[in-house]
């Protein structure tokens, strides 16, 4: 059974745990609290030398880290990733899109924020990473106004991705109102099968 | 024939380059220079929403965006991806390290420092990346310790994507002696066929 090394309120760990539960693969949850370090041991480290989590242990031993790559993996010959080649090249754009221009801006303010509680010491690179979110909110929104999931006309791995974070981005005082197809986007995303919010601790029946 | 939206100095854009050239795939050269604005100007955005180079052109009107999202799409059924499963998300593994624990380091330290000038006026964020840059650096280390190449036996789009920042390293202030098993890497890298520096500017037997 695969082993999800997380940390609850991350939107990197809660893609996996919601890919996860919509596949009905059944996985063995492990907590892990990055602000008291517990993904910096040196026995964390052996999983994952970069010591984040999500971490995947797919089989004994055998671990994959970086939450896209993760989805990658488990979304193969699955409805999750399109096969027609176009359409995954665009998902893959929108996952690496997510981690470079999306996550380091929207969740790292909300880490900050509703995490550390650092909203006035870090006042000026809060500011800096709220317009570059912003940005790449103008992006998605630009998208989503003229489909309905991110690539294509279905739900895939690509809306997970993205899904994750943006739906918290009140957390690190983002204003989603003005963004009116993302917030139809998301009502969207909501309303798949087997969907679970960021909060939930009970997966495959077992509680956490 | 593609066609690639690019900067020369960018080592994104160069990662795309050199796949381009070691495949045998002729393509068009389209410069713009970023730091003139030249990729967020109304007609480049039509094209990229987010504003970045490297931009694929892989049809007229077909734009693919996000340089390892590129890699991705041109590697299918080459040697430069693996097909093996594990080996296929290990790759995945690193070009997401890539562009969220290395890039904007190693590549925004050398952006600063080498094309901007700033290396006095943003020497606290430097201190910053400098030490992230070196975090990811030894992760890369400690694999390349261990096997010729980033994953699995052979030379992969996860090598060119790691390589791309990290031969230009020192042009952001970081020292690579200590990392001898990179450095032999990076031979290994130069070695392989049809291998194009960075400087480069001239594809397919056509000067730009």
């Amino acid at each position: 059974m695969y082993k999800l090394y997380d940390y609850l309120p991350s939107g990197n760990g809660y893609k996996v745990r919601l890919l996860l539960t919509q596949l009905g693969i059944p996985f063995e949850w492990v907590g892990l609290d990055i602000v008291k370090g517990e993904t910096r041991t040196p026995e964390f480290l052996q999983k994952n030398p970069d010591g984040r989590i999500p971490v995947l242990e797919v089989e004994p031993g055998m671990f994959l880290a970086q939450s896209n790559a993760i989805l990658i993996y488990l979304s193969q010959d699955t409805p999750f990733l399109p096969s027609d080649r176009w359409l995954q090249a665009q998902v893959m754009e929108w996952l690496f899109f997510e981690q470079y221009s999306h996550e380091p801006n929207i969740a790292t303010s909300r880490f900050w924020i509703h995490t550390l509680n650092l909203a006035a010491e870090r006042r000026d690179q809060l500011a800096q990473k709220h317009q570059a979110g912003i940005a790449a909110l103008q992006v998605m929104e630009q998208r989503l106004a003229r489909q309905p999931f991110l690539v294509g006309e279905t739900y895939t791995i690509a809306d997970i991705a993205l899904f994750a974070y943006t739906h918290v981005a009140a957390e690190g005082h983002f204003d989603l109102s003005p963004f009116v197809a993302i917030q139809a986007w998301m009502q969207r995303v909501q309303s798949q099968p087997q969907h679970i919010p960021i909060t939930q601790t009970q997966f495959s029946g077992v509680s956490v």
